[in-house]
């Protein structure tokens, strides 16, 4: 599917799957609202598929989308940019976190080089889509081209349609790129309006001197380029990244598909706003997996009106926030499905 | 065990399996803390197991131990009585909240009368251990006699050892009863120092004019009896219910057994205060799965040093948030297990 036809397949929720779940939810053996923040979800994801109850989020797979930056260069990381690539293998190998938690999920991975710099070696479960070795420093010019930026979200629709194609009902979000925080933080600046400082974090931990050269060379990219958040393909060129454009087309796809998609980190959420930006209603099928320690994902998870299901600060990324919230949105769902109701249990309601 | 034997079976977590899987954190594929409460949480369950990694905690069971209050004639709940007995029955079906978070979480149900009203038909994973047909009203006597407290507290105990050794590497509370956040409560009250108003709460859902009778009965009950909570076993017996007794000795095993043990809501946690009140090492046990509604559980996880995993706005009790934390900790740990090391990997640091 094209972006185009992407866009054009996603619709509002089912006012009428979301009613029925919702009287579905006061008639089981459970006081009304005793289950929090679950029911709501439960209720959300019946308006997705448009049928109460929705379908178990499983099988799923978690797409680890990979790239690397040439804002790299600007010294935003502590990280020798070959790390993505080393972490790429690791993930193929099954040796990272997101490899444990998927399996403790029951979850499948999906590598995806996007855009990493170094050719990698295949496996079978990596996909060599690699749009180009990295962007370039967004400090200096755009990191990609509006069709680069095109291509990458494209490739999200693609792995997308792929896998709902073989299954899946649950779609999770992954990410690696050394330096991919920083296109994150700007491209959350520009779609929330907010200030570099408010969504510029320390990544996978630096110290306060290179917090505050991040939080500048995120200021001057954003001051060179003056990216319209009307134009989402144009912020994604001009300070995005492509694994952050590749996820963008992930999630659209996912909602387009009417499948739940598990936002993990900030890069996801950076990601999850600009498909917003795209569609609006693509919203419906987020669910936000875990709150990153990451100041931007909470601005960003916020202006997209969505409650974090894990809060255990959290600052990996992989997609690791995404598989450990996958059973608790499965529980979520399994209530509708399976718990007894009043009549049925013969138990006396109060 | 008797009670007197599993207290002297605790002991301190092992400094040194600490020592290793602090080291161990420090040498995973994963930036240093970046799995936020998670890695605290396994070099935790190292200290208790006493070995670097700790065993994964499966296979687990939650114990749901039910029971009936004198105090319910006080009208503390809008629930009546017999909805302990029913909702035991939806348990051993298989058809409420907690049998689908443990399907979902791998884990299997087992549920004790340890004190209901109304003598129970029997199932297969029923135990009848039943103290007495429910306590007495605390706001006129004690509830239960020190023998009948310490009964229940043996029956946990009983309970947790049994399981162990069944295999079960990880037990998880539960709980039924009609107005058991009303004891619940009193226990909080006594064991914190905390006033009935800041940890009476509204249960299975009251409104304002019966919250203010709960903690208006509370607080008579606390009056009538002054317990004093350096004699565990009295506040127990005073204030208590059969279910908070029963899981006291159940968590109390699970420490002498240096088995982690999943606390789940408001019932839990003040049994937790119990049993950390007989045995402080016992703490080295207790893993707050969530944070439940009830003003009184993050009162007594506060005084305890237990920060919950999860925070959904639940307050089902029935062990519900203990079993949906049980992927999470199973998570934790396997990191520890799975997770490549920098070298093996061949991932540079930083």
């Amino acid at each position: 599917m094209t972006l185009e036809t992407t866009l054009a397949a996603i619709r509002p929720a089912d006012e009428q799957a979301i009613a029925a779940a919702r009287e579905l939810q006061t008639r089981l053996t459970k006081p009304a609202g005793s289950l929090g923040t679950l029911e709501g979800l439960a209720v959300r994801l019946a308006g997705l598929a448009g049928v109460c109850p929705p379908p178990m989020p499983s099988p799923a797979t978690v797409a680890v989308f990979a790239g690397d930056h040439g804002v790299h260069a600007q010294g935003v990381s502590p990280w020798p940019q070959e790390v993505t690539a080393q972490m790429v293998a690791n993930f193929v190998a099954g040796g990272a976190v997101v490899n444990a938690f998927a399996r403790q999920a029951g979850a499948d991975v999906m590598v995806i080089d996007a855009g990493v710099a170094i050719p990698l070696h295949g496996g079978p479960n990596l996909l060599d889509a690699n749009v180009r070795r990295g962007t370039r420093d967004m400090t200096v010019e755009p990191a990609l081209t509006r069709e680069e930026a095109l291509a990458a979200v494209e490739l999200g629709i693609a792995v997308a349609g792929q896998l709902v194609a073989s299954g899946a009902k649950c779609l999770l979000t992954g990410d690696m790129g050394i330096a991919n925080t920083t296109p994150a933080a700007a491209l959350i600046a520009v779609f929330t309006g907010a200030g570099p400082a408010a969504v510029t974090g320390r990544g996978t931990g630096i110290d306060d001197a290179m917090l505050a050269h991040k939080t500048e060379v995120i200021a001057a990219a954003l001051a060179r380029h003056t990216p319209d958040p009307a134009d989402p393909l144009g912020v994604l060129a001009t300070v995005g990244g492509l694994e952050h454009a590749a996820l963008t087309g992930f999630i659209l796809g996912a909602a387009a598909h009417r499948v739940p998609v598990i936002i993990d980190g900030v890069i996801a959420a950076s990601a999850a706003l600009a498909a917003a930006a795209f569609a609006p209603d693509s919203v419906a099928a987020m669910v936000a997996g875990h709150r990153s320690a990451e100041p931007g994902a909470t601005v960003a998870l916020a202006r997209l009106g969505l409650e974090p299901l894990l809060d255990l600060g959290m600052r990996l990324g992989e997609g690791s926030g995404a598989a450990l919230a996958l059973p608790v949105v499965s529980a979520a769902v399994r209530v509708l499905h399976e718990v007894a109701t009043f009549d049925s249990a013969g138990v006396s309601e109060k």
